[in-house]
């Protein structure tokens, strides 16, 4: 669906309800995907969004609720009684259940909790422990364990019996009586296999795993690499506490990608969305990198100052200033934002810097020499700068991109060697390194070769 | 793995070579992941690679091949005899099949096409034909197809049978007679119902579906959003030609932030990854928009030209120049890279225009008085400019931030309205525009606060 067919429904709706039409407007909520039906219903009005989600089934309301923003759900919460609050809350998926609670204002989680049966809330305190964006707490309880001792005709009707309250129940785990993860069977193996044979003759003990305090950046790695449909989480003493599904990890290597969009922009990331976040807090984000940048900026004044008896000479040389420095900026941020880039993916690793080097130096030779020759040719038709001004300015011009490619692909390298995220060293902070030394070559470079009166 | 545990291998496996102990290296071949596998022999020399290449047992070796870089794909083919490659070629999965073929060069591919039967090779050419990223050239031909008058049991008994073949046996299809998609059932849904219950009964026929020619874009957003392990690929006339699985959309997902990633730095994007291409390929993709930036960065040498009479009254203004046009190439590329991202993702779209600009505008005023005032007391305390040139900067700064944010945010989304990728107007564009406008707007201050003499 599309942002007209959402309006589209969200006026049926209203049409629906003022003609009280309930009974049709209940069968058509009945037939809507889930995900779509949540779009709709957030932007409606408080009382209209009310009436609607009380309309649609129970099972399907939680799973409606669940794909609602944190701020729409509250505007749910704080209008329903508590027991159908219970009911929601029964019917979530656990990991579902946990990242509410996380995201909830402390009066709303002491409700919730007090929903929950002492075990659950035991379960629900050990996993708001887990660290921020670890795997112990995206993963969820709610997944297929067999015995090595069942047969397969065991396992098939265990999972007949319990599979639709599991998050998936094509990976199978395989635990011993102390919960130690000994493999895992797919639902393709156990479906193909014969019924008497033996879960462990079946199952996979070379098993891939996480663990509860791993970042969800390296989990997600291991989902692109190996391309599984779930993982087990384990703890220290290689206990199986829970699985992460393969859908939970393609929001999460999106929103990476957008941290470090985010961060190469100089921007302090944020886990809100924008359009619910207001001018402060996205103020708040985008203001410390700027100013450390405007106020590293000011090198670049310290510099020009220090030159200025060669510019009141030559006024025409202020001239380019702008012109080399963003070329410098724009070839640098180019060799960052890639190196930056393919290491975040894996594809280029610390052990690879010489081949980068190399590579980057020829790059830079390149290109430098077609824009140094396109200003050339460009100032000398074009303006009357003069052979030896164009020359400058274009020998300028071609040291400009052999340092800023070697300076982009460099910094974000060295960064990642001492442990800094390579992102921070991206096109703005290398712009401003660039910059200065650009400014010193190039009126170094002037001092040389122009004429100069007694300063 | 990591890189050092890649090198042990490969080390542990050139001794055995070398003390000819193949029937261990045979061993411990079998017991690694194929992806593990594919990357560890990778970087061997042409002889060891092709001799552990061989002895991995027939269908993992196919799986290795398939995990592998083009360049070392084609580096087996050339060392292998027709009938090995048949071997390979014959185990890989549909999909698998079809990239290997669009991406090696001509004559290999006519090796590959004389390696299978006249059926094939039509089928073959047909999936080449899809143009490239389209849902059509992604998809496997290897899934489940049910029959709506087909039970339960039937069911199961023909997954059994044929699932082992399958890329996914988790969703299963059901066509009518014409090979018209009538709906979709999970295997969970199968093995949780009863025997004799029929598929027509139990398969969801409000299914979610691509077309052969949608963009790989489109099929990983309905991925994202819905959350599926597969997705059904339809033609024009609604019949079934193949299915999408979400192995190879977490890739598209990550393939398609690089490209926003490149673009927005100024880059072509290239399908080729970066260690793999000359510096020649690399240099290609670069140059072009350096030097579109370049020679639209010329108007500002000549606004600075036009100004030049202020200038030579006023040295000190030069010294401003590269700090207020980095300010403002930074704080455009804050906003635009926000809005190109969102708009990425789907979390703004073009209905929120105006709440995006009302909102960028409240961030520019903040930020801009911020970044102002600590401008103006560090010029009054650190700086000898005095308070007319010290308010002229700051409030240059001020201007400059607000438009900046408004331009940066604004670009993206008409660039998006008329149908341009937004990821163009990125930070390299947006600053060559800021750089001109803040200059012309400096100069009309300092020209309007200052005391000139006659030009």
């Amino acid at each position: 669906m599309d942002y007209r067919e959402y309006q589209e429904y969200r006026e049926y709706f209203e049409k629906l309800i003022e003609t009280k039409e309930l009974k049709e407007l209940k069968e058509v909520l009945e037939e809507i995907n889930v995900v779509d039906l949540a779009e709709i219903i957030e932007d409606m009005e408080d009382k209209t969004m009310l009436m609607v989600f009380r309309l649609i089934p129970k099972l399907q309301g939680s799973e409606v609720f669940s794909y609602m923003e944190t701020y729409n759900q509250l505007r749910i919460i704080n209008s329903i009684t508590d027991l159908e609050l219970k009911g929601i809350i029964d019917e979530l998926d656990f990991d579902d259940r946990i990242d509410i609670i996380d995201e909830m204002p402390a009066n709303v989680v002491t409700k919730v909790l007090a929903q929950s049966t002492p075990e659950e809330r035991k379960l629900i305190n050990e996993f708001l422990r887990y660290p921020e964006d670890s795997a112990g707490s995206m993963m969820t309880i709610e997944y297929v364990r067999l015995k090595p001792e069942m047969t397969v005709q065991d396992a098939m009707e265990y999972i007949k019996k319990t599979g639709m309250d599991k998050e998936t129940i094509y990976t199978c785990y395989v635990e011993n009586e102390y919960k130690m993860l000994l493999g895992f069977v797919s639902l393709r193996t156990i479906v193909v296999s014969d019924a008497d044979l033996f879960i462990r003759d079946i199952m996979e003990e070379d098993v891939m795993f996480v663990t509860t305090t791993d970042d969800r950046e390296l989990v997600a790695e291991q989902f692109m690499k190996y391309g599984y449909i779930a993982l087990p989480v384990v703890d220290l003493e290689h206990r199986l506490c829970g699985i992460i599904t393969f859908d939970d990890i393609m929001d999460v290597v999106e929103e990476e990608a957008t941290e470090d969009f985010h961060k190469m922009a100089a921007i302090n990331p944020s886990d809100d969305e924008y359009l619910s976040q207001t001018p402060w807090q996205l103020a708040k984000n985008r203001i410390p990198w700027l100013l450390i940048l405007m106020v590293s900026a000011t090198l670049t004044s310290g510099i020009i100052d220090n030159f200025s008896y060669i510019i009141s000479q030559y006024l025409i040389l202020t001239m380019f200033i702008p012109m080399i420095t963003d070329t410098g900026g724009n070839t640098g941020s180019q060799s960052s934002t890639i190196i930056i880039r393919a290491m975040a993916t894996g594809e280029v690793t610390l052990s690879d810097v010489f081949r980068v080097m190399f590579k980057e130096m020829g790059v830079g030779l390149i290109v430098g020499l077609v824009l140094a020759l396109v200003n050339f040719g460009r100032m000398m038709i074009f303006t009357d700068a003069g052979l030896v001004i164009s020359g400058l300015v274009s020998f300028t011009v071609l040291i400009t991109v052999v340092l800023s490619k070697l300076l982009g692909a460099a910094l974000p390298m060295l960064a990642k060697r001492v442990h800094i995220d390579p992102a921070i060293m991206a096109s703005a902070l290398i712009t401003t390194i660039i910059d200065s030394l650009v400014l010193v070559i190039y009126f170094l470079l002037a001092g040389w070769l122009l004429p100069l009166g007694g300063a």
